[in-house]
C-alpha cells in the first residue's frame, strides 16, 4: 500500500500517517519526492488495512492498493489452478465442460426431455431455475420446490448434475401465494450439485456467508455470477469470501455487464476479455454464459466460441426444444440441434488452443 | 407496447403475433410501413406481460415498452405525492429531512454523543450501521444488535428516530465467530424507525419480498438505496416490489452510480439529476445521499445542496465527531459543525425554490 | 510516479528499471516490501515521462501515477483561480455568467430576437450555433458563415458578445452542396468572442493545435466541452493542451457524460459533482451546460441550480422564444422567461453560498 | 418512428404531430391505446426525420425510431457484404486480413525490419503511426511525413499495403517546433494505401466529410475505429458519413469501449461481441484490433482468437522486435514470432467457423 501525501505536507501529517501505519505491525518507508510531496510505502502485510484508514486524514491525498486485496483465490499467492470436482468431472482442468437446459423449469416432461436433449448434444450439467429472481414483481417468479424435485427427475433420467440457483434465505411465495416450508436455500442445498449465486446477489455478503458455510460442510461447489457492475476486484473478492467461509470450490461465471451500449443490439456488454485476465489474475475455473450476456439467440454461437477462444473452462448455454415457447428467456435460447453445434465447434476449437 | 417485426416478415409471423397478444386479452393494431415494415401496438392493460414473449419469435426485430413497467409508484397513475409519516414528521412533504449520524455504531458513548450533536446541528433522523455489508471478507462487519441497542439509547436521550441497515435474513457473524440468535432482518425490525435497504441488495428480491411483508405488517418505512449500476426503472419497479407486497411508504434514495470516472477523484458519479427524474416519474420522496456518492469529505456540502437543488426532500449525511477516527468511511464523513453548516444553507436554499 | 513489480521479479529487472529512470534525469528510491515485491518510487519531474516506456517491461506490474499530468492547469501547482476576461466582463470571478441562446441560428430576425430577450432575462452572453456537428449526415448542419454575421447582426442590436463553436479546420459544406471559401476556424475566428470546442471534438487534439494558436494570438478565450467519456485527467489534459500551445484562456464546459442510464429520462447523466470536482483540482472557471446534459426542458431550471449549487461560475442555457419551432435541440430549450426565473434563482442561491 | 404520447393528451396535441408528420410526406396510424395513452405512427421514409421535431412538443412523452436511421450501410436495406479491395486484396470476403507493424514510425531501418518480419509472419498489411494523436501535450507526437516517406521504403521493400492514420486536416508541429508545409490528411492521401481514422476522431464529422469526399476521388479505403463511448448507432452513422460523402469502402474497426472496468487489469472493455452485431447490422467489414483493446501483450493472442470466433474478418495487431524499446505503447505490442503463432491459429480457427 502506497500512500501520497499532499504537496508540502507537514512533517506532523506524515508521522501520524506512519504511527497508524505501525498499529498494523507494518513497517514505513518515506520517499521525498521534488515539489513537496511525500510517498510512503508500507511494507508488511497490508490484507488486513482499511485504505480508509488513511484516506480520513486531510493530508493524505491519494491512497493505492499495490498487492491485491485478495489472496486465497489469487494467482499471484496460489500459483496452482483448482479444478473443482463434481463426481467424475472436474471443472478447470483440462476438459471443456457445457451447462445447459432452461432458463426456467416448467414442469417434469420438459426438464426430463431438455435433460435427455441436452446430454445427447454433449452437455455433462444439466441447468434450470426453480427460483427466478424477476426484475418486475409482476413477471413468473418460478416453480419453487417442486421444479427442483423434476430437477431431480431429470437427473435420474439422464446422470446429468444439477446446477441450479438458490436466490437467498428467504422463503419462495408460490403461485396461490402460499409460503414454502423451508428457505430457498435450505432446499437447494438439498437438490444442487453446483450453486448459482446469480449476479443481483453477488454482493449480498449476509447470504455468501450462510451459503459458504452450508455448502462447503457438503461439499457443494458454487458457481458465482459476476454482478452487472461489478469490478474485477469486487468479484474476486466475493469469491475470496466464499473461500474464506469455508468452500474453496468456487466457479467464476461471467454473463455481460452494464455499460453504456444499447440494449436494442445487445443484451449486455460481453465481458469475454474479462475470462483471460481472471484465469491469469486467479486460480479458479472461469465459465462463460452467452445467453444472458448477448440476450439474442442469435448471437449465442458465435459468443460461445469466442469464451472458449479467450481461454474459458466452460460454457452454460439456455436451451429449450421449443424457444418460443420457454416460460422465460426464450429470445436467448437456443434449441439441441444448436447447441451440438457450439459444442462440436468449442471442442475443436480447444484442440487449436 | 409495440412490436415491430423485421423487414418483409410473412403474415403467419405477424398472426403467431396477434394470437399471443390476444391470449393477454388485449387488442392488436397493425401499422403496414414502407419498405415491407409492420409494427403492431398492443392495446390494453400490458403491466403483466413479458416483452420476452413476442422477442423470442424470430421475425420479430424489437419489443418496446410504451407504458412504464411500474404503476402503483409511478406519478402518471398516482399523480398524489407521498407523504412517509414517521411520528410527526413527515418525509417528502414541505419540509426538508436530514439523516445524520456514522457510518458504523462503534460503542454507547460514540453514539449518544454523535445523536446529540447531529440533533444540535438541525438532523431529525439518527442514522447509524450496525451490519455493515463490506467489500472484503476481511473488513469490520459491524457490532449488530449491540450496535442496535446502543442506537436506542442514542434515541432516548435525544428522541431521534433511527434509520438503520438491513443486510438480509441471514444471522450475522460476530467478531468472536459466534452467531446471533436472531436474523438481521428480525433484529432490525424490532430496532428500528426506518429500515434502509443498502444499495449491494436492491436486486435481491427474494430479500426485499420478506423486508416488504414484515415492515409492513409494523409499518415501519423502508428507505431504499439506488444499486450501483440499477437504472431509473430497476429503480422504481423495486421499489414496486416493496409497495406490491405490503408497505406502501418506501423513501427513494440516491448514492451515486458506477461509470467510466475516476475513483480517484470521486467514490461514484453523483447521479443529482436523477433526483428530478424521480420527482419527475414517481410519487415517492427522494433522499440524496453525499457522503457514498463523493466518497470525499470536501465534496459532501456543495452536493449537498446541489441535490436539494434538484429537488431532493432530504439528505443523509456521514456525520462523526472525530471523522479521522471513525471506525468507517471517515473520509467521506464530515463533523457536527459542517452539518449545521450544510443544513443552514440547505434550508435558506429551500426558501428560493 | 511509482512502479510495482512482480513478486519475485529478479534484480536484474528491477536495475533495468532503475536505468531507464536515470535516462529522464530523475532518481529511483526502492522499497523492498515483504512477500517479494519490490516498490520504485520515482524522484524528479516525471511530467515528461510516458508510464508506458516502465509498463513495457515484462516484470513490472503496475505503473501508477502520483502527481496529476497536467501542470498549468492544475491548482496544485497554481493555486491561484484564472478568471477569463471578455470585455468587462470576467469568467470565474466573483459573479456568476449566463450564456443563453438557441442551438442553431436561423436567420437574422430569430437571432436579434433570441439576442434582446435573453439579454432582457439577464443573459451576458449571447451563444448560437453556426456550425452544427450532427451525429447523422441527414440532419440539418447549420447555416455557416452567414450564421456568423446574422449573430454579429444581433451582438451589434444588444452588446453581448458571442459564444459560438468551431467544428475544426475543415470547409463547411452549405445546403446548396458548395463549399464555404475559407475553414470553419478561420471564420469562426473572425466572428467569436468565446470559441466552443464541442465534446465530439475535445480529444481531436491535432485541431485543440490549431485553435489554441491562433484564438491565442487573436487572446480569444476559448470554452472546452468535456467529452461525454472523457476522464476528469484527460479533459484537463485537454485544457493543458490549449494552455501549452499559447491560449491560458480556457473556460472548461461539462454537459453531461455517457453512462448505463437510460436516455429514456435524460439525454446524459449529468455531471454536476465533477463542476467541484474541477474547482478543487484545477484553476480555471467551470460553467454547466444544462441543456444538453438533461435533454429535457422541464428538468434544466433544476439542474441549472444544483450547478450553481455545486460550485459553477456559470451556465449555459439553449434559449428560444418557440422552442417547439426551433431548427434543433428543441426539446432542451427553455423560453426566455424561464430562463429569467433561472438567473433570478441562481443569483439568489449565490448569495447563500 | 413511432410517437407515444402523456396520458390523456388532447387531441389538439394529437393534430399538432400529424400535421408536422405531413410536412415530411408520411402519413400518421393513430392506435387509442387504454388508460387515455394514444401512440402515433409514421409511415414513410423516416430517414430524414430528426425525433426532435416531435421530442419538443410538450405532450410527446417519447420518439422511439422504429428503423435504423442509417441506411447505406445496414444489411437490412443492402444485404449483400462489401469486400473492400486493396489491390489484390479483399477485406470482408472468405480471407481473413491480417494487418501489423508498430505503433509509431521511429525511422527506416526499424520500419524496414518490422515490414519484413510481420510479412514472413503471415500479415497482409503494414500498419504504423507517423502522426500521433497523444491524450497528453507533453507525449511523442510522432514523426510526420518524414515517416511515411519511411512507410514507403517499407512497402518497396516487402510490396505489404500501408495503414496509416489521419489525425484530422491541420498542420503537424515537429519536434523542432516548425510545422509541415501540407495538412495531415493532404501528406496521408498521398502515402496510405488505407486511411484510419481514430477513434479519439470518429465524431469529428467535418474532417469525415473532408476525408470521406478526397479519400472517395482517389479510391483509398477507410478504416473507422470505433470512438471509446460511440454507440453501435452511432458508430454505423459515422460510417454512413464517409459512404454518403463519397467513399464506399469502409471497413469498421473495434479497439475497446470505455466502462466502469478497472484499467489496472485492461486498457479498455474489449467489444468483442460487437464484432458479431456489426456483421448482423451491417454490409461492412470488421476488423479486430487487440493491441489497443486490451492494453497487454500477454491478452493480445487469446482476445485476436476470441474476435475472429466471433466473426471478425480481420486483426490489426501491434507488432515490433522489440517491444520493450517501441517509442510509444510498448506494453501492448507482441513480436513477430507470436504474431506468427496468432495467425496460424487464426487461420486454423476460421477453418472451423
Amino acid at each position: 500500500m502506497i500512500i501520497r501525501m499532499k504537496q508540502n505536507a507537514p512533517a506532523k501529517a506524515v508521522e501520524k500517517v506512519i504511527e497508524r501505519i505501525k498499529k498494523f505491525n507494518c513497517g514505513a518507508e518515506i520517499i521525498h519526492g521534488r515539489e513537496g510531496i511525500d510517498i510512503i510505502g508500507i511494507v508488511g502485510d497490508t490484507s488486513g488495512i482499511d485504505p480508509n484508514v488513511f484516506d480520513e486524514i486531510d493530508e493524505v491525498l491519494e491512497v493505492i492498493r499495490i498487492s491485491r486485496p485478495y489472496k486465497r483465490v489469487s494467482r499471484e499467492y496460489n500459483p496452482q489452478s483448482r479444478v473443482v470436482k463434481v463426481g467424475e468431472l472436474g471443472i478447470g482442468g483440462n476438459e471443456l465442460v457445457f451447462m445447459a437446459g432452461p432458463c426456467s423449469i416448467e414442469n417434469k416432461p420438459q426438464i426430463v426431455r431438455i435433460a435427455k436433449e441436452v446430454k445427447a448434444a454433449g452437455a455433462q450439467f444439466l441447468r434450470g431455475g426453480a427460483y427466478k429472481p424477476r426484475t418486475s414483481p409482476y413477471s413468473y417468479q418460478g416453480l419453487g420446490v417442486e421444479g427442483l424435485r423434476f430437477m431431480r427427475d431429470a437427473k435420474e433420467a439422464t446422470g446429468l448434475p444439477i446446477v441450479t440457483e438458490a436466490t437467498g434465505n428467504h422463503r419462495h411465495q408460490l403461485a396461490d401465494n402460499s409460503f414454502e416450508q423451508k428457505t430457498v436455500l435450505e432446499n437447494v442445498l438439498e437438490y444442487a450439485d453446483v450453486i448459482q449465486v446469480g449476479a443481483r446477489n453477488m454482493k449480498a455478503y449476509g447470504f455468501l456467508q450462510d451459503l459458504a458455510i452450508e455448502s462447503g460442510k457438503r461439499r457443494i461447489p458454487v458457481l458465482l455470477k459476476r454482478g452487472e457492475a461489478a469490478t474485477v476486484a469486487e468479484f474476486l473478492l466475493a469469491a475470496e469470501y466464499i473461500v474464506a467461509n469455508g468452500n474453496p470450490d468456487v466457479i467464476l461465471c461471467l454473463r455481460g455487464i452494464r455499460t453504456f451500449e444499447e440494449n436494442k443490439y445487445q443484451r449486455y456488454t460481453s465481458d469475454i476479455a474479462v475470462t483471460a485476465v481472471l484465469k491469469k489474475e486467479s486460480n479458479l475455473p472461469v465459465v462463460f454464459d452467452p445467453s444472458h450476456a448477448t440476450g439474442y439467440r442469435d448471437l449465442v454461437p458465435a459468443i460461445s466460441l469466442a469464451a472458449i477462444a479467450a481461454g474459458a473452462d466452460g460454457l452454460m448455454i439456455e436451451t429449450h426444444y421449443e424457444p418460443e415457447n420457454a416460460a422465460s428467456d426464450g429470445q436467448q435460447t437456443v434449441t439441441p440441434p444448436t447447441l451440438a453445434e457450439i459444442i462440436k465447434k468449442a471442442l475443436a476449437l480447444k484442440k487449436i488452443l
